[in-house]
């Protein structure tokens, strides 16, 4: 606290960087590229866990744990999938003192294992669907890494469900995009646009690569969710095979989906502002912070009454709520803090409050006077709870307009270059390799995402002037 | 569910390595020594986590997660920790396709990197105390493993604490021994005895260690959690100091306590029978399971109205229950199939229990007529939650008494090996390593703990002869 953090304007990645130590979000770990996720940022991914888990078993899936350790020879059953991880393995050669014999690669991601004990469990065409997801760690070793953002261990989950038919799988993958994309507008009040990816960007390994993308404070873009519709690539690589109900034996549809603690990184980078993280109330670890203010001690107990109450009553109502009392810190000194932290509502009570029968509340999301109010104590929970939501929908509709007046329609190349370096485009692309490869080679921007929702009609590719059916985002990405 | 499973007292063993395939709680994966949690152990396991974070967090504990690699020359640090571990270290040696300069552990606890954290943490006695607890999973490469009592990579809870002083630190580790046994008892019905482990099978590193012990159906003991008093061995190894109120620089004293997938052994042995598992209802993930009974499709309408409607109510109560409305399996498969499931409550809907607004109740602590009764289907959840109580009550009160009738008191050598085939002995021991040494050679049993519950005076040395001033537990352990 002792230090500002660098404004965002100045050095977004610094900024970052500073917020994620400072919140306590995070810290380094003893272990190149390794994080330890301290208390306050692992109750955030246990609120964000609660949120999604919630959702999956409402689509019928169900939780369970696959090893670790996965055997070098298994990943190399799928040749994209090996392709694709290959570079970025750690692999555990010895155990017990002695030499493997086969070398085991600590999961990047369970596809293989998982197919591999799929095709044990599944026989018949009534053992199918399965529909299961895993909670864990996975480790990809990366070279340039960022707290949250690409660190070599990462928590996540993954669900893994095998089909009877294409179109089950293909509607399961959609299925399940369309959960991330619940969460993270109604949960998280991130904004993110659906689409596929683009064949140079999907899964190693999958048919079909679906995403969420969100636009983070500084315009690049972060994947946030991914959903992969796999074919029958894995059940042929592991052999998952059921017999149908004329009793002929058919492959499975697979599918996969992940989110992973990444999306913490676009929680900061979208909501954050100069003074700290802005968290969204639904996901935020602490939902209000009450502050008792008093200068004399003659005025503590009355004040300290009304903050027993207040505190009471939004707990019993199932607020996450926290009652600042630390009698080393001046007020000043709490408001900074849980501003640092992103608490999304501040509770006021001084001796004033007390005669008035009122407190006063602070919104995180509008700094200053513009955000301050002066309710009546009774029915406070309510009228925070009320706040509450009108601070997700606040945020919620801020990050939607910064994201749409930063998306852009350039006229020619020569523009797209100027726009991609301060925000998104949304062009029409012919969808040939080489014209993303050029669009990369000179401006750092991939394609993102060729989105669900599309403008009619047709254009000509922003890069080679060749007729296209599609638009596409182009934008540099996290 | 074709075959029977081999009768536990034919070969406890292969029952148990049965029932676990058999009722779908894990199945062997393709590396040595692994395991796969399926769905319906790892809902129990979900159920587990909860019951005890819910204790952790009420005792003030916050949730955090540490790096699953440990670099080798943290564990070095403390030498009694590194001996006691190095045998059963997974070493990755390679990363994205490099030989590392140093190699990693996979954690097989997290003493080390917690304490090298702790040690950039805390400063000043206002940190502390530190009270964090990880949930994940660690690897120990064992030789002879078995599913749940002994894997690879299990998965656990690890609470690491840091205190200001040498009382507070030993509060903690009692603390959290409670906390076991108090879940083990309340929530397992699997009664636990509590005490302190010996020397010589005290935990690497540790100044003292506690212990919660149970005994399994074939009277051999499980050790089902433990909890560590570490001294200032971890904070001198890892510098973890802080400047107590006078400004001098002291070191901290820290605990760590830990639960792990072993406790589902522990439901197992404890409760299960030659039909299967007997699930502790307030852990069960599905407490009550309705067999609609119907032979014409005439009946079928009525009987499952009267289904849905106890469902709904059941469920409403916040009971978990579940409807078994497979139509290509007899009730009387799906009988069996529960009981093998060990589901605590049946209940059967036919057409006669439609007429009479009636329901039939099927105890699976209790077999055949003996735990069978008929019920209104009025209040039918108030009667299915205190049914459920009573069933854990009744598990509780019978593994006691098992327990209980096979501890024994053997008044010489001769007859402390004796008891051993076939129970607890509880013993005057003179606290000497040869002792303990001596029995574990003669009869394989070791030392479980010394109970906080001792005998007043003192006696003779079951082994020796020498004066004893505490009784100890020896048994055959997992």
């Amino acid at each position: 606290m002792a230090d500002k953090l660098t404004p965002r304007s100045e050095n977004f990645s610094e900024w970052y960087n500073q917020l994620v130590l400072k919140a306590e979000l995070a810290d380094y770990a003893p272990v190149r590229g390794c994080m330890v996720v301290r208390p306050y940022g692992w109750a955030l991914w246990e609120n964000i866990k609660e949120a999604l888990d919630k959702r999956f078993k409402e689509t019928g899936h169900v939780n369970a744990a696959f090893p670790l350790f996965i055997p070098m020879s298994f990943l190399e059953k799928e040749k994209q999938h090996v392709e694709g991880f290959s570079p970025e393995l750690a692999v555990v050669t010895h155990g017990g003192g002695k030499d493997l014999e086969e070398p085991l690669v600590v999961r990047p991601t369970s596809e293989t294992i998982i197919g591999y004990m799929y095709s044990k469990w599944i026989k018949s065409y009534r053992d199918l669907p399965v529909l299961i997801n895993q909670w864990g760690n996975v480790v990809r070793w990366e070279l340039r890494t960022r707290m949250f953002l690409r660190t070599l261990e990462f928590y996540w989950q993954e669900g893994h469900t095998a089909h009877a038919t294409e179109e089950e799988a293909r509607e399961e993958t959609l299925r399940m995009l369309d959960v991330y994309a619940d969460f993270a507008i109604n949960e998280a009040a991130v904004p993110v646009i659906k689409g596929i990816k683009s064949e140079s960007e999907k899964f190693a390994g999958a048919v079909m690569s679906t995403t969420i993308e969100a636009m983070m404070g500084d315009t690049k873009a972060l994947q946030s969710g991914t959903s992969h519709f796999l074919g029958q690539n894995f059940a042929k690589a592991f052999d998952i095979q059921y017999l149908d109900e004329n009793n002929t034996l058919q492959y499975a549809w697979t599918t996969s989906w992940g989110l992973s603690t990444r999306f913490i990184g676009a929680i900061i980078m979208t909501h954050g502002d100069d003074q700290g993280l802005i968290l969204p109330p639904r996901l935020a670890p602490i939902q209000v912070v009450i502050v008792p203010i008093f200068r004399k001690e003659a005025e503590k107990a009355a004040v300290m009454e009304a903050v027993d109450r207040v505190h009471a009553e939004l707990k019993a109502a199932g607020v996450r709520v926290k009652v600042d009392d630390r009698d080393n810190v001046t007020p000043g000194f709490k408001f900074n803090d849980w501003e640092l932290r992103g608490v999304p509502l501040r509770v006021e009570i001084g001796p004033k409050d007390v005669q008035k029968n009122s407190v006063a509340l602070a919104r995180r999301d509008m700094p200053g006077r513009a955000g301050k109010s002066f309710v009546p104590q009774e029915g406070i929970a309510a009228t925070v709870q009320q706040m509450l939501d009108t601070i997700h929908d606040n945020l919620l509709a801020r990050a939607t307009a910064f994201r749409d007046s930063h998306i852009f329609d350039p006229q020619d190349y020569a523009e797209l270059q100027e726009t991609l370096k301060e925000g998104w485009a949304f062009s029409w692309w012919c969808g040939s390799a080489e014209c993303e490869a050029k669009v990369k080679e000179d401006t750092k921007a991939t394609t993102r995402c060729i989105p669900f929702e599309q403008p009619e009609g047709s254009g000509k590719c922003i890069v080679c002037g060749r007729e296209a059916q599609q638009k596409v985002y182009f934008a540099r990405a996290y």
